[in-house]
């Protein structure tokens, strides 16, 4: 039997892979599971996206062009003018997801052997995306303690190498919930100027920003046009993660024509997600206000409820709908696992991301989880209730 | 500006790539250009597909499962148990397009720098998957004068280094629409198996099988069952391209375990492509009796008519809906530019794919060009006449 290559133990675990089976194990138990772990939002899809879907009237399910339908570019191309993103259809490639996107960015970016700097804790599935694209993941240290803000230049600077091409940021962060002033950005963008490095930004969660705080792109920062590429993607802003579309935005052509030709070896992204995506942007803004002031109440109640739990810490989240939290025991993992296997509190318990699967340095995380805000607040009551009463009884709490 | 990554100059062009922009200029003068270049059917969508898209019933368009949803992999495991292919569905995960199964294929299965053997002319894109996953491509030639049969073993093993991983081939063909015996697989099956190496089949083209010849499966081959991985599409299939839905399917754990996480890091396939992918599954067998009668009589009236004229061969394609067709010209490149570029009788012109694009040895496929014969019989006769009088015309004819 021929010898499988080495990428998958190359790459970093999912976090709750492992946990899968237990959760499935508990739920034929009978057991209440409540889904913290997952970024998939119980918000129904726009009824513009759904119609679309439903009067779908070709009789051919046709590729699209390889960059996406011009249509949906074009009209992509207006909204994102309207947030103050200066770009044209033809400096949008409309992907497979955004995880398309940042596999475009990689590949077209940076060679075999390159390094990549992303603060930690990152999205896992960046690991996922650089172990394909043979790219080097080295990771720049945030912590819980001071809200996972970005780490001082002086601690980039440190890691830069002769293979060092880009820096990854995800802004409004998944999994920390942090939001990048622009004052932070500009600090990244002088960095990436200086030592001549792409910047890729992850910005799907861009309409996911609380307390009154404005999203900055990275596209509007100034001197560093050809080294920025967005990647974004419909399926949190409008909760259709399912149709698989996202963009991959940049204003250095070379990329786009680099990008392009990745594009087109996988002919085209899918079209019905596409004939959902080009109509959801039609959706009106009544929608997006009711799905915000929903997560802002989350967000209020449950991390309010997490810190009221003894010994337990989580920073309030100022974008997205995901925070790291701090908790009193020896080993997320095992707490998770345990939590599926061997608790209960009134036949329910939750299932939860443990953090050590989002870092890449060994052994940071240990004591900390992500969590999801993407349940109703009477589901998130039960599930802080769940967590203060499983950490009474761990067997290893500390 | 910091300098792209090589990996796009790295790509072979696509065929028709340059071609485009010609095309889209001579429409724009109002010429009739007759699409030979593309595998995109002109066929109907199967009803039941699209019936299924307009009655989507969910209020979120969530995720599936990573490896494709569980009822369209139990499905999909039943069809291929009744063609004889013995799986069942955790040996299958639903892709992105046949595409991502390639795509995941060399990735589980190839370290960057491993090397892939694949008969020549083949589908450009597999080039372009193998430089994503920095693998490399070796050619082996096959030619128009044997109806590009499967090379001899010998000339298989003269390609065979210590490097050499896996041999891949299409099958029918696509570019050039030969069908692969039981036999010839057989014979390819002894290498795999003496070499240890792993052999790729793309058999997205399974029911294009003429003149009572019998599609036979890699899947079906004795002794080689782990080495085996199967790619495959509803694209064709079901005419229905744009879903955007393939499946990797081998009875190999571990290359199924390896592709999971890749799956993994990209979330999911598109949730409305399997929708129309699993409904497909119930398309009555009179759509493809119809389906098949419609190529067939497309093949023998094209194939024919491209025999006629004068010094143009085409060989009897026994599969798919390609054939590879070499002319009297000095270049073929040039020549399908000059159709679109300064060529027209009655105020039309075809727009064909040149061969030099499907070859990766530098300088074959010169006096070759593909041709797909996905347009109806009007159509055709229409494209072989302009092409009988391009050709006697061209400056270049030799």
């Amino acid at each position: 039997m021929p010898k499988i290559s080495n990428r998958g133990s190359q790459m970093q675990a999912s976090p709750i892979r492992k946990l899968v089976p237990y959760a499935e194990v508990a739920k034929k138990k009978g057991i209440k599971v409540y889904h913290l772990n997952i970024g998939q939002p119980d918000i129904k899809t726009p009824q513009t996206a759904l119609d679309a879907i439903r009067n779908f009237n070709f009789d051919v399910i046709e590729y699209s062009h390889s960059a996406g339908n011009e249509s949906y570019r074009k009209k992509l191309a207006k909204s994102y003018q309207q947030i103050g993103i200066n770009v044209n259809e033809n400096e949008i490639i409309v992907t497979t997801g955004g995880s398309e996107a940042i596999q475009f960015a990689m590949l077209s970016c940076m060679n075999h052997g390159d390094e990549v700097i992303i603060p930690e804790p990152f999205y896992t599935n960046y690991n996922g995306f650089a172990t394909a694209a043979g790219v080097i993941v080295v990771p720049i240290t945030s912590t819980i303690d001071d809200g996972f803000a970005l780490p001082p230049i002086a601690e980039f600077e440190k890691l830069i190498t002769p293979k060092t091409k880009a820096i990854t940021i995800c802004n409004p962060n998944n999994p920390t919930g942090y939001l990048y002033s622009k004052e932070e950005l500009e600090q990244l963008s002088e960095i990436v100027k200086k030592h001549d490095l792409f910047l890729f930004a992850d910005e799907v969660y861009r309409e996911f920003c609380y307390d009154g705080e404005e999203h900055f792109s990275v596209m509007k920062l100034k001197n560093i046009e050809q080294n920025v590429v967005m990647m974004d993607s419909v399926s949190k802003r409008y909760s259709e993660c399912g149709v698989r579309i996202g963009t991959m935005v940049t204003k250095n052509k070379e990329i786009i024509e680099t990008a392009m030709k990745f594009a087109q070896a996988r002919l085209s992204p899918p079209s019905l997600g596409q004939v959902a995506g080009e109509a959801s942007l039609d959706t009106p803004q009544e929608y997006f206000t009711e799905v915000y002031d929903e997560y802002i109440s989350r967000r209020n109640f449950f991390i309010g409820a997490l810190n009221k739990i003894d010994k337990v810490m989580a920073p309030m989240p100022k974008g997205a709908f995901y925070s790291i939290v701090r908790l009193p025991i020896d080993d997320s993992d095992k707490f998770c696992q345990w939590l599926l296997e061997d608790f209960t509190y009134k036949n329910q318990t939750v299932m939860l991301a443990p953090a050590s699967g989002f870092y890449s340095t060994e052994g940071l995380g240990r004591d900390e989880v992500r969590v999801a805000y993407v349940l109703n607040n009477d589901e998130l009551a039960n599930a802080a209730k769940v967590i203060e009463e499983a950490l009474k009884v761990y067997p290893g709490r500390i």
